[in-house]
């Protein structure tokens, strides 16, 4: 922890700081400047905000010295972290490709969208089945029955399965059927389905929330790794900005700061964080361009009549003509899909 | 609906528009001008995303007529609505203070606090039992037994009882203990939550989201009164700006908005906007001036030591004062505390 | 200027980074620590940005110790500076109040302006006279002849002027005629502008840039201040949220925050931050309940027909009802209006 | 205009806002349904702030149905723009790349990066030679002996040649030197600047303000556009978020948004918009991929001891390196640099 003090601070407020910092155990190391006294201390940061020392008489700011997230940190694993999902394997060589809709709705439907994702060279099939809204009562979806069909969709064309799970006492039944389990943007900050789903030890993927910073998107991994499971994949979505909520803002910078924050893979969900058909190609292949690991798209054989998330669904030929130039981009950085 | 298409946009887009709003159920009303052709659209907008119509070719906008919630809208109760808590009542004259500490830490803490609170003028005591934090493996609290002391503090002093409850599991042993719910501000899109707390009836304060819209906070209520609870209060507690991280900006325009298109009452929270100790009382005094109906205030007889959110609490001393300005405040504005 | 090193950062990473420090003439202690190695540079900070050391290899963050405002700073006037304008004086025990139209449009507006401010017990009167606009080819106003039916008016009911100024070449008119130069919104961050106001010497008061960090508006200050003016009033109007552009969201936090910041008076802009006529009244309550120096409030006698800002204006009997508001709260808080 | 009128408005309340419709010189039509009116104007929708609507007692919201800016709108040249500058064109198939350090220093400095930046494959040669800042009393910079500097270096190597400008009095000095005045990002609401760059003719690069949305940005273009000059092309370069002061956020979203709403050409800034050297790469090719007309390029033989910007500047074997790679992406899209 390290306490800049306040020019003028008096010497009581200054041995006060340090008195604090001792009765937490740590060991102070104390600089006399002519403007400023600054004090560096060694000790238990984990248990000690510093807005603590912050509202402290003279002192003008309080900083921490080490990461509050360790696991996820990319000196924990520098050379990274790859993470299998059925056969593919994100944070390797290559950029993995995700598709489905925002609901699987029947057996047709989502037939027609696993044959596509597959020839558009997806390895992984996702689907909702079970979508809490606030408009509703009851969530949409087909539950158990849903999976299912995604199940069979999936294994039909040589794909792994990914869906969303919302409530810890779904876990269960979803790694009956699921290769990776989606942890919703709104949920980012639910301790208790973490935890649960760390202990699960099943591959998840971790959306960013709509208002989180990426440290406290990187405390949510944290709180997956600690609970032993270390096959988390971070997918960023978009954040709320100014231009808020007429449309969400992808975080394009977050993909280049990750990499250098964490060893764990990365991809970008250019449906949600676009909102609209028209606004996925250019997000998803500047994902792609900047570094992610993945790239996950919502895809309908009839998106004007799906069930959920029609308007930023593509169309199954839009779809075949994006997964084209995102494999030439991909190229382009020395990467395949 | 109203569906602005864009200039220049052919017949047969304007044809299409209608061709999806007649599909959906709706009457159109077709307005041509010179430049711009205006739809109008009746029907059922609760199952239809205006970005549906947005992706269509040759639309430049599409807007919702009706609010896109009803029973917390100020026209569902014009005259305001009133929520009784213990022999509080928000949404009156009166501006109910509510105050307490972070967490229940033991016997001794809580009678020190509830006898401030109530010789400053609260009527109701809060304090938390069940933390849960990104931060640490399991939730800080003494849990029932907290409640417990926290019920028996009250009691003593004719408080009524407020905690926050984060898990709908635990909704059926909180109601033993207290007279109002708090649904903490990351729960505000948690579906299932939210509903479980409408069907048990008891008072409900629902914090706003850091990134939540006013919209978005009015239809998180909208799903408990749905559910059949009336009780609501709304607290505005500081929302995300580019001041953020370093700290949250109370929406004080909030007030006055939510008094325009809500009947429900509206406190503010002016420990976690500040999150320093130093803000509480200006931010305190600004709230009440602003119209709301209440506020809350952490305090803890040692805040230096205290379990949680230390920084932003106030000495039990400041407290009394801070009640004896927001007295004399409500007072200028015709009410009291 | 702290540098904390990454975890691991290797010996010659770190003698890099000492390396350049000292080159910049900075004396560096070092503290090395079984994580991570801090440095504290003692030095030219005012001159070196922090990005250009955590750019470097193995630096995990850089802080300033240095404040980069210094004459804006509480601590280089603990007790806080009184700017006169006229008859009024900001920042002592009085609450000033300014108002006025935003555009002076004829003799007979401005005269009924002046005689309702002056009777509802401000003190200025402001109104603008030149108003350059995104959407029209020239400014608006009536430029001298505005200032002159400002400066008669307000002459006639003992009142000081205050008003707009855009250009720096406008500057030598203005001072002919108001008692306060305002700099609005979109001017922060002009630095020839800043500067040649600052050496006219004339009392300012320097607007919020609607996207601009409080530490950023202080530096527009101290530019002010650098150049050898000291009588700089801050104003608080409302910064851009995920709200905007619906409306701006004032800044309440920034009142207690800038009273421990610096020694400067200031005061809050509610029609410029709520953007609507009924929003007005709640927030200029709350910014006095919040210990500004005073409140600025666009007034008209038909604000229906106003020439700019109507939505913003108040209608003068609203306004007189406010300003016994506004006396009110002050009172409760020990000051007067 | 659209207005919406409320859920129970009234009789008198709708016949108030048709009057004043009236009143303004629109044509109204009237909509009644069973729950809310709605009033369709046509007329001068330039003139009118919807929020002067808003404000009206019984009105829900008033949206414009026309485009503020006109010239600016893709409808007004549906083919899009093409903007020569020197032997470049932005805004056709290539994908224009422009380079130069944040200050001209000396003769050495520019002609390293000029050949660099020739070597390398790009068309323009940038370089700031009057730069002024909030933290230092004058601008920093070589002036008109700068422009010089940059004229020369880039006529040894083919390149056009690009600065900033920042005060009206200096468009005539730099128009002798330069092929490309660019407005910087604090500039982008100064209708004086805007206006004389407008009547000067030359090709302008409009940088986004921070906090400017994308509709005031193409606001601040139309107004360039309307002072008769159409040779205007964008430069996103980073808003702020949650996640500044710290960094700002490329919005990557605009470059498809603006392609939709704009016949201007659009580039991107990817060193303002990082922050730091180790972010610009990842943000060059996802502002490529997402199909921007080009990209500007903070380059310097020796960043870390550059007068300007260092942090964010790369070395001049990194800029050789990133080339290559924009090469690749450009043509994994069908374009060339």
């Amino acid at each position: 922890m390290i306490v800049i003090m306040d020019e003028g601070a008096t010497e009581a407020q200054v041995q006060a700081v340090i008195d604090r910092l001792v009765e937490l155990e740590f060991t102070v190391h104390r600089s006399t400047g002519m403007v400023h006294t600054v004090l560096g201390g060694v000790g238990p940061e984990e248990v000690v905000e510093p807005s603590e020392f912050e509202v402290m008489d003279g002192v003008k700011e309080c900083r921490r010295i080490i990461s509050p997230y360790k696991l996820a940190s990319r000196h924990f694993r520098p050379s990274g972290t790859q993470v299998k999902v059925g056969g593919a394997s994100f944070g390797g060589d290559a950029v993995v490709m995700m598709a489905g809709p925002g609901l699987v709705e029947n057996k047709d439907q989502i037939e027609k969208v696993a044959e596509a994702a597959a020839g558009a060279g997806a390895q992984v099939l996702m689907g909702g089945v079970k979508k809490a809204r606030l408009h509703a009562p009851a969530p949409a979806g087909l539950g158990e029955e849903g999976l299912r069909l995604l199940w069979e969709a999936a294994g039909r064309h040589g794909l792994a399965v990914a869906s969303e799970v919302a409530d810890a006492n779904d876990i269960e039944l979803f790694v009956k059927y699921v290769d990776l389990l989606m942890v919703e943007s709104g949920n980012t900050s639910n301790c208790h389905l973490l935890g649960e789903i760390g202990k699960a030890g099943h591959p998840v993927l971790l959306n960013r929330g709509a208002a989180a910073t990426v440290e406290e998107w990187l405390l949510a991994a944290e709180r997956i790794l600690l609970a032993g499971n270390c096959n988390v994949i971070l997918c960023e979505r978009g954040i709320r900005t100014m231009e808020s909520p007429a449309r969400l803002t992808l975080d394009i910078n977050a993909i280049p700061l990750l990499k250098r924050l964490t060893h764990l893979p990365v991809i970008v969900d250019p449906s949600h964080a676009g909102g609209r058909r028209d606004m996925v190609a250019a997000l998803a292949r500047a994902g792609v361009a900047a570094g992610a690991d993945g790239v996950m798209l919502e895809i309908h054989p009839d998106p004007d009549h799906a069930r959920a998330e029609g308007a930023q669904t593509l169309r199954l030929e839009t779809f075949a003509e994006l997964a084209g130039q995102l494999k030439a981009v991909a190229a382009a950085l020395g990467r395949r899909i």
